[in-house]
């Protein structure tokens, strides 16, 4: 006997006398398909030495070109991740069952349920903050991807903005402008995008040798109320001040306004530097607010595209961090010197 | 002969040589069942006189449990309206497919068609304003339903917020606190927001024999610095104003910060009201604004609703205002006497 030919799912469906569809269904453990069914097309697949691995490239491949995407709740920041990651399903031909989990765990194990039930061929979890969320990699038979916040097992993949390299940029920035009294105002510190956009401005003014103004890092609520009362408090005890590095363009802002009541002209006294580019308070601030980028829809889209190779049966784990950008608008200046 | 026992889906399935599910398949015209399988199916159907539409309400009725999501572009305003109907969908053991037409006709085509590939029940078109979008009710063979805008046809079925209702309370507590010189600064009058809004004001000074302060409408953008300016011209120009009521949050913390700069007390000089109940300007203003809110979760709750009896055969057509609700903080109290 010569080499024989391989096995195809065309001969386990005649042997089994169901159509190709039918028997692609009983080898994918698909519920549509009726016991006997599934358990006379396993046998005959068996007995013909069927190799079901063969399916994995094949038409009949059992991908149902479908993600699911859960959401730990959205909000202004994961809202733009989503909709990238959305984006670049779209385009690569694959649907988006969209599952908000809201961060209640029972609701997310609900989720997760229905998602394995209606067989997605991968998942992207959604984040709503920077800080590590539980892994769910190791309960799944399907490749997950973290967006914005990572998963809690550094083997998992996960996309997060740079915010150290973000603050980074900022207070170069700044430096270049030729501003030596930077404060830092912004959230709470039980953030990780807090601890880190501070650990970011640090290394910055560290390698420059100059001091933080003010002495320290002023941690207060994402809010408006909190930069001004931190403006106020820096206005009138640091007078050398002369630029202000802002965790979020609500403190940004909520800075400006606090600026702008006290006399001080932005950027002319006083630089500001915000954190988001959101734009109902970056660009109707007063001046506009030069900002940091985290290119939330870009990061979104980048994890769509790692979780193709990934269902593909490449890609490595890992944590992932994508650059910011600096967007100049008028909050920013060169110091004016005499 | 006796009556006859009724034709199932198992004679037509037993009578073809196939499964149920196949059968089931092939009667709903699904495109996993070859050609030469499903033209067997559909003509052991007709020979045994098989009713079809007896399937719509069985196990294997070719619903998919499925609804899709089509958004003209997802932003602060239409988001809530989303989440809702995911979670009312979810409660239903419905899944949710997302797709974001961005407002791009070919875009929302090419959607529509995947949609329709995957056999969605139902649809939900969920707008990015109130104004109305155009219908693709008549392109469809399911039920759709339009949220936050309605669709331009009157026989489809859509939820939109009342915004007339909505500037009503809000004018009605103004004249319930004693205000009498009441002005209105609102965004483009190109939006049907500005002007529903408009007209619920009008409605009320009209009932209550009142001018409107200022004179006319003032219509400009949804913004801050728009607010700001609207109220520095009315501050110095309607010395006897004791009320602004506003389109939006932003336009009225725009207000307050131009209040507080020319020395005017919110709310003892000057009452304001806001719309939208955005927490980052309604809760962050000097002070925290007084607002309505358009309950949007609860609208696309009440849309999916809607869709689940659409899906059953229930369900007739127009346009469903949905109410809003006044939120009372401190930008508002009774005008001080004397």
């Amino acid at each position: 006997m010569g080499r024989k030919r391989s096995v195809t799912i065309s001969d386990v469906a005649a042997g089994a006398g169901v159509s190709i569809a039918t028997a692609s269904k009983a080898l994918n453990g698909r519920e549509q398909v009726r016991a006997e069914t599934r358990a006379r097309v396993l046998q005959v697949a068996e007995e013909l030495g069927f190799q079901p691995n063969a399916l994995a490239r094949g038409l009949l491949s059992g991908r149902t070109q479908t993600a699911g995407l859960l959401t730990d709740g959205v909000d202004r920041f994961s809202l733009p991740v989503l909709l990238g990651a959305e984006d670049a399903f779209g385009a690569g031909q694959m649907s988006v069952l969209l599952c908000d989990g809201r961060g209640d765990s029972i609701r997310e194990q609900h989720y997760i349920r229905t998602l394995l039930a209606r067989r997605v061929d991968g998942l992207i979890v959604v984040a709503d903050s920077t800080d590590p969320r539980p892994s769910i990699t190791d309960d799944l038979p399907i490749p997950v991807v973290y967006a914005y916040g990572p998963s809690t097992d550094p083997a998992d993949v996960s996309f997060v903005p740079d915010d150290v390299g973000g603050a980074g940029l900022a207070v170069n920035h700044l430096l270049t402008l030729g501003r030596r009294h930077i404060a830092h105002v912004t959230g709470p510190v039980e953030y990780l995008a807090a601890r880190d956009r501070a650990a970011g401005m640090r290394a910055v003014l560290d390698e420059a040798g100059l001091p933080l103004a003010g002495g320290e890092v002023l941690h207060g609520a994402w809010s408006q109320r909190w930069g001004r009362q931190a403006a106020e408090l820096l206005l009138t005890t640091v007078p050398e001040l002369d630029a202000v590095f802002c965790g979020s363009d609500q403190i940004a802002y909520g800075v400006a306004e606090a600026a702008h009541e006290l006399g001080r002209r932005i950027p002319d006294d006083l630089a500001v530097i915000g954190y988001d580019n959101w734009d109902v308070f970056a660009t109707e601030a007063r001046p506009p607010l030069t900002t940091v980028d985290m290119n939330l829809e870009r990061l979104g889209r980048a994890a769509a595209q790692h979780l193709f190779t990934a269902i593909d049966g490449g890609a490595g784990g890992g944590v992932h961090r994508m650059p910011c950008r600096l967007v100049v608008r008028d909050s920013t200046a060169p110091r004016r010197t005499g």
